[in-house]
């Protein structure tokens, strides 16, 4: 299944000027309320590595910061390698847009080779009914990025509010496409806010610094079938104005993809 | 109590000439087999935040990068404050030595402003023995670092070997000194090696990331007594000669202090 034609494809598309710069547009099809989605912005940032001539192998570890507001139009993406081993590349990297004198994202990337070892996941896909079995969720929140995720919560109303913040989901994009890097990188961004599902409610709230550890390998990827993602997520602790979540994200197969965590800013 | 004179403080004292570049140097008591231990870097990193004239607020999420190793002696830090809002500001840094052209570390971090707002800690401190009941590991390797750190296992013996890699233990300085950023910033790379406890055995390892959040300001920390934090450390998955580790850090009151994650290279 190709999919050149895809809302995601188009969103995280970008042009390449020769020294790590890189042209892009944010996507009205993956505008959150105020900003676009932050998914996006860190599956652009990947995008960029995973296009850029010196990579090697494949993401390992990203880290992007959200410094400041995002605003609709063009943006340019810097990257740079600070430093390449036999095994592993380091990347810094950083989102402007014309006229702002400092960045409005940062971060750094840990691309690695990967070779044939001694495997175990302790972190086991959770049993739980299929995607098929439950319905798609409709989130009260019309903005246009939530009408490109298909979400089926597995065990609870999202918005039931309660003292624990866990929630399980299947996550597919609409329409389905491929899971590759950048939509694990997107995905990891797609849980609702866990400060929602404690009050039960949408709330003012955004992603200061989100982390994103890869456990598969691009081929191993390519092999998988399926367009869906199991996620979990919660929080630790809410504590003066800033709260963080946890999650994980499997394949249908119980094929771990990917850890994620971020710290976001919240007002009652 | 005040330790001026504890090796730890010794080890992550800088020297600032200004514009953000700080000289130090390695310390024989942190030590690894090879290379500094990691959490005196990342603690040095936090260091030179810590005592920047423009800082605001106090540390709430950082990611270090191990890009190439760092040799006995000096090593110069340079932080840059890629931006700052009104609550909080976004900083990038790296360390390099004399001679190399590219740097050994990088980084960012996120510092804040918090303010009054509702709390509350999801992960809650597990009911385990208190230290005083415990003997002080003795670990096979007698690496410095390794005699800086008082780790009582509460469960386990760690190179038991088995299926799953969960520890936790009582952690603190040796001598005592207070809980501040730059301890609790190493104390999350103190776990031994999830590798070694699902092996029952030391294999070559090495940290490629390392990313802490932190749930308690300076207020509430330099509030707080007692010198011992509680950690729990676990992986998802090892996979292609990586594997991560998640860890948590709680103080002896229950305050959870910092939940972190690094990725780590490995060979069987």
């Amino acid at each position: 299944m190709t999919t050149p034609d895809h809302p995601f494809d188009s969103a995280i598309a970008l042009r390449h000027s020769g020294d790590g710069l890189y042209a892009g547009h944010t996507s009205e099809h993956y505008w959150n309320a105020i900003s676009p989605f932050g998914g996006t912005t860190v599956a652009t940032l990947l995008q960029a590595l995973l296009t850029h001539p010196q990579r090697l192998g494949d993401p390992l570890a990203l880290t992007v910061n959200f410094a400041g507001p995002i605003r609709q139009g063009e943006f340019t993406i810097r990257v740079h390698v600070a430093r390449t081993g036999r095994s592993t590349q380091h990347w810094q990297m950083e989102i402007r847009q014309a006229g702002d004198e400092q960045p409005a994202a940062t971060g750094t990337a840990v691309f690695a080779l990967r070779r044939d070892t001694w495997s175990d996941t302790e972190a086991r896909l959770p049993a739980a009914a299929g995607p098929y079995a439950l319905p798609r969720y409709d989130p009260p929140a019309k903005v246009p990025f939530l009408q490109r995720y298909d979400i089926r919560y597995a065990d609870c109303d999202p918005l039931a509010g309660g003292d624990d913040s866990t929630t399980q989901c299947w996550i597919s994009d609409v329409p389905p496409r491929p899971l590759d890097f950048p939509a694990i990188a997107a995905y990891c961004d797609t849980f609702v806010p866990r400060l929602f599902v404690r009050k039960g409610a949408a709330r003012p709230i955004s992603t200061v610094t989100l982390s994103i550890n890869f456990h598969v390998d691009g081929g191993a990827l390519a092999r998988r079938r399926g367009c869906r993602a199991f996620g979990q997520a919660r929080a630790n602790a809410f504590n003066g104005g800033y709260y963080d979540q946890e999650g994980k994200l499997w394949a249908e197969d119980g094929t771990l993809l990917a850890t994620t965590h971020q710290l976001v800013w919240f007002r009652e």
